[in-house]
């Protein structure tokens, strides 16, 4: 998906938001969003939003001389989505239909998503998402698929929202692939924030090799080339990823909250949707 | 008020809002973003956000020849208000406090401002605002003045707004200057949008002097500057006049609805309140 120029004001608010998260003075937030407007001036023709997002938090990074300016919040994150874990096996536990509530529960941990909104409510998400109509439901063909899959590569998002993707992981039933950015961007799930959530214990965590806040396997590393291309069944969360990958085939299927208006016009359903896509 | 960073995303928006309003192609939509980010990297210090709106508008126009962008959705937004002119006139006659209902009314028609947001709901605005709790209500103050003053100055804000503003005007039973913008900016109220919801039947409609989408004496006209001055009681809708003359002393009465995160760190309430504030 290109980047619209509806996408401006949200990578600005972005950076702005980064640029506070590190603690800085107000001239050198000042300073950031003009290099984020220059870049922006410069942008090549058909750049993806978070083609885009990689070289502006890159500039942020060297700017503010901070590796990870959403350290904290990550790791906060991932805390609080573990208190929660009690709660959330005991919903999928008394669930009639185990597989879509552990479905809708990774969906409603995608709220946890500071690239789209500075702040948010999980609680309110899950207890929304739980009993939400999807806008699109494509979960007859992910079921069918995930049958004779024999692995499955699962495209992560965000720190926290780890932990609903582990549950998810475990009534898959399935070796899996979990596939991290290979270093801190946004509030992205890198390598370490996977281990916190406890996604070692169900799954094999592989890096991206690339920040990029979305998957792509012609910019990754040959690891995850290999395995994009072998996969019978791709898992992918949040805005980022279908950024990325809305293009790459039935083999995907894209499981996010519709964060943003963008977004909502891409796939042609309304702001606030939840959403089980496959590729086309 | 200056300018905070968390605007500069707001006015990008605004003016991708603006250019798509002409109907204008994506490539001349892209250009006006770029013009935009210019002029705010190159603002001056201390420029508040009315002034700032003003200069990139002013481009705007220019670029796209087109001297009223919103001309249309002024149009509709006071044919609608008209529309609802009898309930509205219903519910404060039933009121068992019609001043403070006709206040409230005001506020509520305050929620038609395409500068703060490409969308929102305006029945459900008034519904809502009838009943909420105000987050400062300097209503005292504002009776206690209203009793000894000869004449009102009322400073308008968006058109459609300004039929709320005609039930507040009959309500203040007072003779009253209604103070539009010098020509089309946004969709802040000029004097032919103030004629078409029937304020020359309450009041005498008068102009800025200037096209800032908020009042400034100092800026203004001569006849403007002088009301201003020899005013007991001067009432402002809106947060483009809040911001303009947030520091102008206690004879101004700030009405408005707290629509974007700024302003409401600025008053020191929260995003979505509704203000009745005398000026410090």
């Amino acid at each position: 998906m290109k980047t619209y120029l509806d996408c401006y004001p949200c990578i600005l608010r972005q950076a702005l938001d980064a640029a506070r998260f590190t603690g800085v003075n107000e001239s050198q937030q000042e300073k950031i969003l003009h290099k984020v407007m220059d870049t922006l001036k410069h942008m090549k023709l058909g750049t993806r939003p978070p083609e885009i997002s990689e070289q502006i938090h890159s500039m942020i990074r060297n700017e503010l001389k901070n590796n990870d300016p959403y350290e904290k919040l990550k790791v906060q994150s991932t805390q609080e989505a573990l208190k929660m874990l009690p709660w959330l096996e005991n919903i999928i536990r008394k669930s009639s239909n185990p597989f879509e509530t552990a479905l809708r529960l990774s969906i409603a941990g995608n709220i946890i998503d500071f690239g789209a909104a500075n702040k948010f409510d999980l609680r309110k998400s899950i207890q929304q998402v739980l009993k939400q109509p999807f806008a699109i439901a494509d979960i007859q063909s992910l079921q069918q698929i995930l049958t004779s899959a024999p692995w499955i590569l699962y495209l992560a998002d965000n720190a926290g929202e780890t932990v609903f993707d582990k549950l998810l992981i475990e009534n898959l039933g399935k070796p899996t692939f979990y596939v991290v950015r290979s270093g801190p961007i946004i509030n992205d799930a890198t390598h370490q924030d996977a281990i916190q959530a406890g996604l070692d214990q169900v799954s094999t965590i592989i890096e991206s090799g690339t920040r990029i806040p979305g998957g792509d396997p012609d910019l990754g590393s040959p690891e995850f080339k290999k395995l994009f291309n072998e996969a019978k069944l791709i898992i992918s969360k949040g805005q980022g990823n279908y950024e990325m990958l809305s293009e790459f085939g039935p083999r995907l299927f894209f499981l996010l909250q519709v964060k943003c208006a963008v977004i909502g016009r891409d796939l042609n359903v309304p702001q606030g949707s939840i959403v089980v896509k496959q590729g086309d």
